[in-house]
């Protein structure tokens, strides 16, 4: 059986705070039998909304705290004032403590990164965060990192994040050995930058837990290609960015169409339920959730201007991993592949 | 009265080679008076082609070429094979020679950029093309680049982008100060690379014929924010790739949800003037074509794949660009840009 989980949560993070937190907390309890939450943040605040969810109200502790992190300010502003004050530190505090199995938090995504670092630290080799979310395609869902934590990353760290990533993917999706794509452009001329080609070398020569498929090109994440989708930062970000635009824009196209004319307008009415599955299918709540890979301890950024739904899978996300053992699989992972490329290196 | 342009097309590139790039021809034909055409390739497998389109046939010269460089060869492999015997070379050859205002192929992209550069070769300070697209917003159209001519970019790359980008907005829309936005990350901490941090300083601080809007992130694209968006070619590759991959994702789940059930297909058909709407509006044929910018002539690749209607829609870009004169304007913008550089480094 397994053990009850702890999950802290950052009561007052996100765009809507501690109502939509407690929501999101109440909605996810029915999927964690026994799980446990403690809730950092203005207390006042944090009981009124737990008055309206009693069943929750019994399975949370509440952790007065005094100060709340701004959503936007800046990380460097975050770590100085009273920091250890906050509710997002307090949280993540209880990782470091023992006290829970893991974090979730809605709030600024800098300050939390950075108080991440600090205060649980990085596993060996890994030297910042890499954030990774999961990406609908029209098989499974994909895992797609880096989505913005690291700007540039060498081979070496592309490689520590397909392992990463696999990890996540074995977590979640309960995939033994997850295939992995590494993201690149298909200009002949120019392709790929160097630390992208050499990741490509050592990813094909060392034995590493991953079914390795080389690299991919960005319309090959939606097709479901591979289940793991290795990049660094900046243009993991923008791949992000840019297939959230392009689902927006998709959707405004659809509904100026579906009003364009009377039979249009009937037609719509009478497809509403292939409407409605359409809609649910787009539905990102249910990916709600970056994880914050390579720390010493399961860190989950909710998105900050989700719901109860999306801040619900967020804390699913942070139940699995924590279930799953994760960041003692990464460690293992990267540390077994840092020890062959020395062992390479020496021989 | 703006005097009659001669186009060079380069007949044998792409997956269909002649018959849709002559079929493509005689569709653009309509759009410009007194359009002539230099056709190069097998000129036996051309006539036959324009045995269909006697108007074609009449505003048409052949030149019969023996070598055709492969979709799939190395930009190494086709500049080294007889490269001065192929139709690549010999449409390329046409706008240095005078002969044609400006080239179209959609042949092989490595090949094409490494024979515009060394045949046309570059304007000055620019090294190597940019590829420029134009990318469908809920508004009017944008201009992205650099769609992968160049992986990674300094300060000043990016800035000559700009300038090449907005010369593109005001010689295709007529925008005369068009809007710039710099493509960049949305996480704080990691803000960007130094290189779009540093674009930013001098797009601010310069005097130039922009109107620049700072930072923006890959959802904006789609709402259509700016008219230029500006990004090295690593990153714009996999926006633009990945951009292509939501779009045929959302086709599917929209295909999916209309044939659910049978009141969804009694919908649908209902609604199809409205999804025929959604199909034109999401037909990139229209787009098709990315302009090679930074040379000393007009060089335009067309989708290896696309048909007549794509390809005429290449040939329409070629023609607007000479007739604007887009290439004296790059140069003029690029060195006023450089030439203050140089000035500010002085005083």
């Amino acid at each position: 059986m397994k053990p009850p989980l702890i999950i802290a949560l950052d009561a007052m993070g996100g765009d809507h705070g501690p109502q939509v937190v407690i929501a999101g907390a109440a909605r996810a309890l029915s999927n964690h039998a026994g799980l446990h939450y403690r809730l950092y943040g203005d207390s006042e605040l944090i009981n009124r909304q737990l008055d309206r969810f009693e069943d929750l109200a019994a399975r949370s502790t509440v952790i007065h705290t005094t100060v709340t992190i701004a959503m936007d300010a800046k990380p460097s502003q975050a770590l100085r004032a009273g920091r250890r004050d906050s509710s997002m530190w307090k949280a993540i505090e209880a990782v470091k403590l023992g006290k829970a199995h893991a974090v979730v938090s809605a709030g600024n995504t800098g300050a939390l990164m950075a108080m991440s670092k600090i205060c649980l630290k990085m596993l060996p080799n890994i030297e910042r965060p890499a954030i990774a979310g999961i990406w609908p395609t029209i098989k499974q869902p994909a895992i797609v990192l880096d989505l913005g934590g690291n700007v540039g990353a060498s081979a070496t760290k592309l490689v520590d994040f397909a392992l990463m990533g696999a990890a996540m993917s074995r977590a979640i999706f309960h995939i033994e050995k997850p295939s992995v794509g590494l993201l690149n452009i298909g200009v002949e001329e120019v392709k790929g930058v160097e630390e992208v080609k050499e990741a490509n070398a050592v990813l094909q020569a060392c034995d590493l837990p991953v079914d390795y498929r080389g690299f991919i090109e960005g319309n090959n994440i939606g097709k479901g290609d591979v289940d793991v989708v290795v990049t660094e930062g900046f243009s993991g970000n923008i791949a992000l960015k840019t297939a959230e635009g392009t689902a927006e824009q998709m959707a405004f196209y659809l509904r100026e169409a579906m009003s364009s004319s009377v039979l249009s307008k009937l037609g719509a009415f009478c497809a509403r339920s292939g409407f409605m599955a359409l809609k649910d299918r787009m539905d990102t709540r249910r990916y709600n959730g970056g994880s914050f890979l390579g720390l010493k301890g399961i860190v989950i950024k909710s998105h900050g201007g989700t719901d109860e739904i999306g801040y619900a899978s967020a804390i699913d996300y942070a139940c699995e991993f924590a279930h799953a053992g994760l960041v003692d699989r990464i460690a293992a992972d990267v540390e077994h592949f840092h020890a062959s490329l020395n062992g390479q290196l020496v021989d």
